[in-house]
C-alpha cells in the first residue's frame, strides 16, 4: 500500500510513464502558507540534472495543488499535489518487455500483478515517484519550525571525496552506490515510543520506501557490533539530557533524547547501467544479453539527499503531531 | 504504540519487574494446534542463560493461554499469551532512580513520561519485552509452513570467531555488540508492495522494535554503496525468478522474488557494562561515576537470534495472509 | 481523515468550488476493466438533476485517470480517479462568509480550522464528494461478482409514496428528509469479525461518511427494541445458513449468515432550504435572518442511494479480500 | 479484528467461559492514578445482578492490572487489565454444540472458523466481552475531565415505563429489547473530522462492537427523515456555537458544535429466551425444538448502559488526544 503515517499522513500514486504522479497529505495544519515556489528547491535538488552522473531528463515538476489550499494557505483538508508526466517516451522500454532488467522490479511486478504491470519505465516502481515524497516533504519542513534536515551524501562507490567516487564510474562506464547521511538538529526529546512506534522503527520504514535503499543504521549503526558498551554509551551531560557523545544517533529506547538525530542509508549502483549484463527473456525462455539505453543516472544517490531529508520531515511532523509538540492550526 | 500488523496483529505489553509481560495476537488463522511445549525451544534460546556472555537470570518463561485456544487449537479469536515476572529483585534498581544509566531509555522515559514511568529494570523499556516477540513469532512460524527462518550471530565484537570475539569481553570486563544475519527458505514471489509496504519496510519497522538494534541491511546491503552495478545486478537464470546471485537479499522493489531472503542487522553492545561510567545525577546535578551491578549480558546480541527470527516471521505470516498464500483456517 | 479500508483502501479528497475532487483507491485487483463509461451510470444517478427535488447543477462529472490504469485495465497499483470542477459559482457564497447556515459545517469548520477553511458552497464539507465515494464504489462493484447491491428509497417526508413526499417540500418550499434502503445479495457467509471488525461497524462507520446521514439500523433495526425474542430470532433452514425470516438482516455476531443483507440509513432535510431561518452572523454578532438561494436540493436524499451503494461495496470489497473470497488478480 | 483508535487503543480479547477476557489500552496518558475501586460502579452496574430480568450470574468482575500501573499510576505503557472467569458452568453448552441458538453467532462461528471456535457460552462472541469495554471506559472517563457522559435506558419492549416494558417480559417469559441513550455534556467544539473521522463514524464503529445493538442515531434520528429543514435546522446564537435546538445532537459535518452530544441505540431482545424456537441440528440435518436453559438476561438491554457510556468515553479520549485537548502527562 501507499499510505503513511498516523496524524500526518501521506498516500502517493502514479507512475513513470503514466498520466502523472502525486500525493494526498491529510492531517496538515490549517492555515500554513503554501505556494509552488516553496517546492521549486527540493524538486530541483532531487532532479540533479546538471550534476555528473545524473540523468538529463528534464521535468517541469512543478505541482499543481489539486486541494486542500485556498487563498495560498491550506484549509485543513487534504492537500493534493499533482505532477503531471510530460517529457516520456515510451518506446524506449516497449520493445523489451519480456526482458526484465536486473536489479529492477520488471520481473517481480509482473509475476505479482499477474502481467498488468504498467511496465513502461518501471511504471509505479520508478524512483519517479520519490517527486512525491520531496512534495510531501516540503510541507511537512514547514510544519517542523526551528528544526533543520540536512542530508548529504558522504561517500560514493566507496569515497568520501565525491568527485573521485564519480569518476570511477564514467571510467568504468558503470553505476556506482553510495551513502547519504541524514541529520536534524532542534528536535526536542521525547518523540516517539518503545517498540512498534519507536522514531527507528519509523524512519526506516518510511526510508525503505525509497527505492535502492539497502541498509539504515543509527548513529554510530553497524561499528556499534563492534565496539565495548564502555565506548558506545553516550554520558549524560545536562539535565536537557546533552550527552558528550551521540553514538546513539540521538535516540534511545525508540524516543528522541535531545540531541543530534544522524543516521544514514546505503544506495545501491543504479540497476540501469550501460554496461552489458545478462538476464533472461521470458518468452523465449533463453537468456539474453542487453545493455539498457536511455536517460539514467549513473549515480542514482545523487538525487536521494532530498527525498531521505523528506521522508524524515513527514515522520518526524507525525510524531510531533502526536506529542502536542505542534499546533493544529499552523503559526 | 505497541501493536503492529494488518491482519496477523501483535499487540505487547508489559513492564520488566512488573506484573507480568505478554502479548495479543489477533487475525491467527483458526485451528492451528498450540501448547506451552511449542514455546520452550524459542523462549530457552532467548533466555539463553547457559552461554558464556549472558545473564543467569532464570525465568520459566512459559507462557500462560489467556485467550483464543480451546480444545489445543486456536480459535480465530484472539490469542492472549502471558508471562509472569517471577524472578525480580526491585531492589537493585530503586536506589539509582536520579542516575540515569547511559545507553539507556531511563533518562527519556523520565521526561517523556513526566516522572511516572516504571524505573525498575527498564520497566516496558527493557529486554524482557523480547519475550512477548518471541512468543509472537512462534505462532507466526507455524502459519509459514515450508518456509524455514534461521537466524545466527555472524559476529560479535568485530570478531567472526564468536568465542573469540566473547573472550575480548571478558577479558576487557566490558560488554560487546554483534551483528545477527537472518535467513528465510522457501518464500513465494510476489509478497509485498511497493513503497510504504515494501518487505524491507515492514521488516525494518519490526527490527527496531527489539532493544539495541543499530542497524539493518538487505543482502549485500551497506557493501552494495561501494559497487558497480554491473556487480551488484543479479541475472535472472529462470522462469522462477532465481537468480544467480543474491545481492539482492531476495527483494527487488520491495517484493520478495524468490529467492533467499537474507538480512542483518546491527546490535550494539548491552548497555550495562561492569565498567566504571559517568552519568549525571538529575537530584543532585552533579556528574556521577557508577558501575552496573546485578545480572546483566556481557553481549545482548546472544539473545537476539530467536527474536528477530520471531519478528520476521510475523511480518511474513502477515504478508502471507494478505496476498492469500495461506488459509484463514489453518492447514 | 480522509482515508478507509485495510486492503481495499480509498483517500478522497476536494472541494466543492476548489480546484477538483478526487480519490486515490489502494488494493484494486489487478487486471480489471475500467474505463470512463463504467462511471456514468452511478454518477448520473448521483446527479439527479431531471429528478425533481433536485439541483440543477450540471457537472460532467467524468472521472480523469490519474494513475494506476494502464491498457484498459487496473495496474495492481494506486488508482487516482479525479473530477474537475467546472460549473462553480464562488461568488453565490463569499459575500455570507460570516453567515453561518443552520444544519451545515460552516461554523464548525471556521473554528476548527481557525478560519482557514474553503467555505466556499461547504468546501471539504461539500456533497460534491460523494461523487469520490460512488467513484470508488463503481470500482469495488466490479469486485463484488455475483452480488448485486442495491440501494432504495423507502420514503420521503415520512410517505412512502415518493412523489407524495416530494409534493410536501415543493408546497412548503421547504426541503425535506429521507430514507435509503441497501440490500445485498449473494454475499458468503462469514465476512466480518467480532467487535471492532463487525461488518455492522465498518458499514455504519462508512455510512456516516456520507453527509445528512443521522442513522443506520440493520435488518429490522429500531423497531427490533419493541419485540420479543420468539418473534425476532430468525429460525434456522438449512446446512447453508438460510433463515425463515431476515430480522437480523443477514449479519450475526458482525458476521454475515449467508442470508440478504439489509440496511437502512436516515437522511435528514437538506439544511439549504429556501425558507428564511436565523442565525448569528459571527461580524455583527448579530441575529441575523435570511434564506439560502441558489442552486440546492429540495430532498438530498434523492442522490443518496447510489451514494451508499458505494460504500457498502467498497466496504464489502474489503471484506471479500481479507477473506480470500475474490483474488488479487481481477478474473 | 479487536483493536480500536489511533492515539488511545484498545484491544480486547477472550471468551465467556476461557480463561479470561481482558483488554490491553494503549495511549493512555501517564500518570494517571488508577485503583480497582475505580472498577467496581461501572463493572457493577453492567452485571446488573440485582435487577429484574437480568441474569444472575455473578462474577467478581474485578480487573487484575497486568501490565501499565506503578505506584497506584498508569506510566505510560499499555494497561493491560486481566479479568478471570470463575463462574463457568461449560456443561450447559457443550451438549448442544450441533444445535445452532437462532439470533447468536453458533452457526456462523462455526462456519467462518472451520469448526474450531470456542462455543461454550458463544466464546468470544459472548456479551460477557462487554466487560473489557466497560474497563476501557472507566480510564477513558478519566481523560474526559470536566466531560459526563450518560447513558440510559429510555424505553424497554416499546414502553417508556420501564417497568411495564420488564413485567411484559415477565407474563410473556420471553425476551425484549430497548432503547439506550447517551448524553455527553461539555464536549469542547472541534473533535471529529469530515467523511471517515467523523464523530459519528467513530462512535457507530465502537457502537456496532456492542452485541445485540441494531441501529444507532444521531439527535433527532430516524425522525429527521420526516423533517422540514426549517424545522430540522439548530439556529446558531452565540459565538461559542450553541444552537437554539439540537436536532444536530451535537454535531456538523463530523464535527462537534459545542452543544450536547446526543445519540441512541436500538438493542435487540436477547438472544436467549426461554420460549421455545426451531433451529437446525446440523449433524442430523433436521429441524429441532429446544428452549434455552441456564442464566440469561431477559432484557440485554438493562447491562447496555455502561458499556455505551464506555465506548464513547473511549471515542472521544482518542479525539481529545489527537486536538490536543487533553496531555499526555495526566493533569
Amino acid at each position: 500500500m501507499n499510505h503513511f503515517g498516523k496524524l500526518f499522513t501521506v498516500n502517493i500514486f502514479g507512475e513513470s510513464h503514466g498520466e502523472s504522479v502525486g500525493v494526498v497529505i491529510d492531517g496538515c495544519p490549517a492555515g500554513m502558507p503554501l505556494a509552488v515556489e516553496d517546492f521549486i528547491k527540493d524538486t530541483e535538488r532531487r532532479k540533479g540534472g546538471t550534476q555528473k552522473g545524473t540523468t538529463p531528463r528534464q521535468e517541469e515538476d512543478l505541482p499543481l495543488f489539486k486541494s486542500g489550499v485556498f487563498n495560498g494557505k491550506t484549509t485543513g483538508a487534504p492537500l493534493t499535489l499533482l505532477f503531471e508526466n510530460k517529457n516520456t517516451r515510451s518506446g524506449d522500454y516497449e520493445k523489451q518487455r519480456a526482458v526484465p532488467r536486473p536489479g529492477h522490479a520488471d520481473f517481480v511486478a509482473n509475476r505479482k500483478f499477474g502481467g498488468h504491470e504498467d511496465y513502461r519505465g518501471g511504471g509505479h516502481f520508478s524512483g519517479r515517484l520519490t517527486l512525491c515524497l520531496v512534495a510531501a516533504g516540503v510541507v511537512a519542513k514547514k510544519i517542523l519550525k526551528g528544526i533543520t534536515v540536512d542530508a548529504t551524501i558522504t561517500s560514493i562507490a566507496g569515497e568520501p571525496d565525491l568527485e573521485k567516487g564519480l569518476q570511477k564510474a564514467i571510467d568504468q562506464k558503470d553505476s556506482v552506490g553510495g551513502i547519504v547521511e541524514c541529520r536534524v538538529k532542534g528536535l526536542p526529546l521525547g518523540l516517539g515510543e518503545p517498540f512498534f512506534d519507536s522514531v527507528e522503527s519509523l524512519l526506516a520504514h518510511a526510508a525503505f520506501a525509497i527505492p535502492a535503499v539497502r541498509g539504515i543504521e543509527f548513529g554510530t549503526g553497524f561499528k556499534a557490533a563492534d565496539m565495548f558498551g564502555v565506548d558506545h554509551n553516550d554520558a549524560i551531560e545536562d539535565q536537557e539530557g546533552k550527552t558528550l557523545t551521540n553514538h546513539a544517533g540521538g535516540i534511545v529506547g525508540g524516543i528522541t533524547n535531545g540531541n543530534e538525530l544522524v543516521f544514514r542509508i546505503a544506495i545501491k549502483p543504479t540497476s540501469s547501467t550501460p554496461k552489458e549484463q545478462y538476464t533472461l527473456n521470458w518468452e523465449t525462455g533463453e537468456k539474453e544479453s542487453f545493455s539498457v539505453k536511455g536517460r539514467h543516472d549513473l549515480c542514482i544517490a545523487l538525487r536521494v539527499p532530498p527525498v531521505l531529508e523528506a521522508i524524515t520531515a513527514f515522520v518526524l511532523a507525525d510524531l510531533m503531531l502526536r506529542e502536542q509538540k505542534v499546533s493544529r492550526i499552523f503559526s
